[in-house]
This record gives structure tokens, sequence and C-alpha cells, in this order.
């Protein structure tokens, strides 16, 4: 099954998706749906109002998230060729709900920054309260898998000895288009291949299936600390080739097209705008 | 005007603190009274019912806040103290808020942890939305104060380069117990003093006068990269005296009770239990 949030004039709409048409849902957002009683089995059953999927305008998948919780390096690939051991635990970090974008809306580039980057990275979207799960209960409570880019900062990153600040900027990062159930991507553990370009030069590939600490290992370690909640974000961290480790290194400028596409969860299309002022 | 949120049987509510009388605003929360269309200053007028402060059991200030941002080493003389130069730009990390607890509720320490630290801190409740806010912006944007405890895993802090999986346990950060305006304090850079006695003896006392980046240059700082809202917290970092850095270094252990008071905003009181199973 396919869900997403679509922007209706003054509201938002979750709707399933069925090849070209799009089912209302009669919940304002994919959130809503994985929060409400019935959950996807509902959804799945859900007769409403029916759509065209031509000219949809994607609202963050989900706009609210109580936690989108971001892992550091992940990609056993990168994490070698980088010449460092594999780490014991993941690296954690966080963003806030306000950094969230539409799969086609356009990328915030703040006048404050010169080290504009991307960061492709498969999203676990959590489908039920768990805390300390097992492997059995952090497989059912992957609802499923969505699309995010990292758009980060690099000069705010390392401004401090703490991320937040590279990772955090309004309007910067794109989340979906659809949630994709585990059941139409091989199960809980998929390897999908994943791409990021700018202008149409590839930057980035790999697979997800090379992850260090997969999504179910990243549901089992946070609900050890905290509960997880019908919502909440785990953004899977980015394989190699982002900007600031090229060489040359390269940025993103205003009036960049960004592609983040994971084969069958869907693609990310997003402009580079610049906001702000000097 | 002193505000604060409140239990009352299945559900939550806002009141305003009159001496020994609360008057229910007929609002859940605080985050919903500074949301409200006439936020503080119809808080102030509001007529309601008439609860007595005896026997009051306090929520969390702001339940669900969009925002935790906390604020690392930001107390000039601990900073001094510790030999380090003073930093150009705050050190910033979130918590998530599943983490925050009652003024009087139980710490929950995890048996996961063998290092539960406390983090006596100023906190600053935002009262409007702002972004890239003048001084001016900022002051006006502080609806006022309380006090926070960042209660904190070290060993779980210092497993990866990233603080956060040490400071997001569930239902470890008591937050509360009143909002304080900042006219009954001094104004938006309170001078007041704090303290943390664990079991009755003092661990941490320093005054918040001293605070590097006090709360308008953190509101301005936070505000340049993403907008803040309505109910979004700033704990602006703790002073010296914290367990890991003592010698020999204290950590809590079930039973202890730990008193987090700040002058002229109140008194948070909690006892520390074990939670889950090893």
């Amino acid at each position: 099954m396919k869900l997403a949030t679509i922007r209706r004039e003054d509201r938002t709409a979750a709707v399933r998706v069925e090849g070209d048409s799009l089912i209302d849902l009669g919940l304002p957002d994919v959130g809503a749906v994985l929060a409400s009683p019935g959950g996807l089995d509902t959804a799945a059953r859900t007769d409403g109002a029916v759509l065209s999927a031509a000219d949809v305008v994607f609202a963050p998948l989900v706009p609210r998230p109580g936690k989108v919780i971001c892992v550091g390096l992940n990609y056993q690939n990168h994490i070698k060729e980088m010449g460092r051991e594999l780490p014991e635990y993941p690296t954690l970090f966080a963003k806030f709900a306000d950094t969230l974008i539409g799969a086609h809306d356009d990328i915030h580039r703040p006048v404050a920054t010169e080290q504009f980057d991307w960061e492709a990275e498969l999203a676990v979207v959590v489908g039920r309260q768990v805390r300390r799960a097992d492997e059995r209960e952090a497989e059912a409570a992957v609802a499923g898998f969505t699309v995010l880019n990292d758009i980060t900062c690099r000069d705010w990153q390392f401004r401090t000895r703490e991320w937040l600040q590279g990772k955090n900027w309004d309007s910067t990062t794109p989340l979906g288009p659809y949630l994709v159930t585990p059941d139409e991507v091989g199960g809980p553990r998929p390897a999908l291949d994943v791409r990021c370009a700018v202008n149409g030069r590839v930057m980035q590939q790999d697979n997800t299936g090379d992850l260090l600490f997969d999504p179910v290992d990243l549901v089992r370690y946070v609900s050890t600390m905290i509960r997880l909640s019908p919502g909440d974000i785990i953004a899977t961290g980015t394989p190699g080739g982002v900007g600031h480790a090229r060489k040359p290194q390269i940025f993103l400028r205003e009036g960049d097209t960004v592609v983040t596409e994971i084969d069958g969860l869907g693609r990310l299309e997003n402009r580079v705008i610049t906001e702000g002022t000097a």
C-alpha cells in the first residue's frame, strides 16, 4: 500500500494511492492515519472521494512528527572508504518538524550559509507506540518507508561540537512523497537503490541493504531510550558522495535542482531558492 | 503573572496562580495558552473556576513543546574554571517532548545507565512566533521563565560523538512548576540564584546573570535558523557541579531526591525511581 499527504486549498489530506487515483481517507495527514485506532488496516479498506494524481501537490508526508531522529555514518562502504572502523553504536541527532517540506517544494537556502549540502536518506516511518522493543516488536512498529534529504549547512554544522545547528534550518528537508508499506519492498529491511542527483549529475548512489544499522535495529535501539510513537521518523543516514567530501567541494546554489530517489519508494524533486537577507 | 499546567483526573488544565488560588483558564495547558490568539494578555484577564493550590499535581509546564532546544556550556565561571576559552557560538542539542515530567513527578532512572546525572537549568518559554528576530523582537518573544533539570545518562552521552542519546530518556526531565513572566523577575535577562541539591546536599549553585548567551541572545540565535513558536522551550545550560565532574564522581541512585530551584521561579522536587529490567 502507498499513502501520501497532499495539499488541498487551505488544508492537507491523507490519501491512498492506487495507480493514477488518490482515495481521500478523511484524515488530515499520514501521521493522523497512523495514530488513528485502525491505523494502516483501516486505511487499506476506507472508501472516499477519488481524486486524480495529476497536478497533486505533496505536503511533507508527516507534517508534524513528534520526533525526527537522524543517524550519522551508517553505510558500510562509505565508512570503510573513509578508513574508519565500523562503529559499535549508531550516532544520533535530531531535526525539528519545521525543517520539513513536501516532495516538490522549494528548498530554502539561507543566505547565512556558504556550504549548503545534500544527504539522500531512507526514512523509516513508525506505525505504533513501542518502548524497549524486541526484534519482533520493532519489525511490527515499522509502518513503512519514505525518502528524505537531510539538507545541511556544513559551516553551521561544524561551528560547535554538536551537529544540530547545521541540520535544523527552516523549510530545508523534503520528506515523501509516499509512505510505502514493507510488503511492497521486500520487508522491514529493504535493499533498494538510493540516488541523489544535482542538476542531473548523480552525486550519491548506493543501496539501502548496505546499512550497518538497519531499520529494525534502529527502532530497537532508539526505543531503548524513549517511546516511539505513530508518525515518528528515523532517517537512516546517507551514503558517500556529499558535496563537502568532494575534491573540489561542491555546494548547492540558487536555482539548482536536487533529485532524491529510492527505487520502489519514489522521488523527491526540489529546487533551491534563496531565503533571507544578508 | 504566574501560570501552571496541572493534572485534573484524566486531563490537564492551564491555571493562573494567585497566591493560594488557581484560576482555571479553560485551556488544556500553558502551551495552549501561549498559542491562543490572546496569549498572555487574555490569560491575565480570564475568569474561571477557582481551585485550591493545596494538593495540586503539576504536569510538565508545556506537555508537548514543538521544540526543546538545549545549550551546552554557558555559565562563564564554569567555563573558566574548566580552563576553556569562552566560545563564539552556543552549542545546541535537542530533547524530545517524551522526556518531560511534572515538577513533582518521579524521575525514571533506566537500568541501562550507570551514570545518571543532574543539570539544573533556567528554561526560556517562547510566547510568539519569530524568525530572524532582532533584539527587540527576541525580547518580546520571551513569554517567561521556568525551571528544568536536564537529567543525563553520561555513559550514553559519550557513546558516540553526538550528545543526543544521553539526553533523551523517557520521563527523566522535570519542567515547571510555573511560567513566570519577565516583569516579575527583572526583565528578559534575569539574574537569579539557581541551585540543585541531591538528598539535601547542594551540588550546583550559581546565578543566571552569569550566562554567556542570555535568553534574548539565544532566541535571536536559534531564530536565525528556524522559526520559534509559542510553547517552544530553550534550556539555557547548567553551571558547574554536575556529578560526573566531581572527584570522586557521584551519580543518582534509586530513592534519591533531586531539588532544582531558581529564586523567583520555583522549585522542582523529584524522586528517582528505577525503570525497566536488566
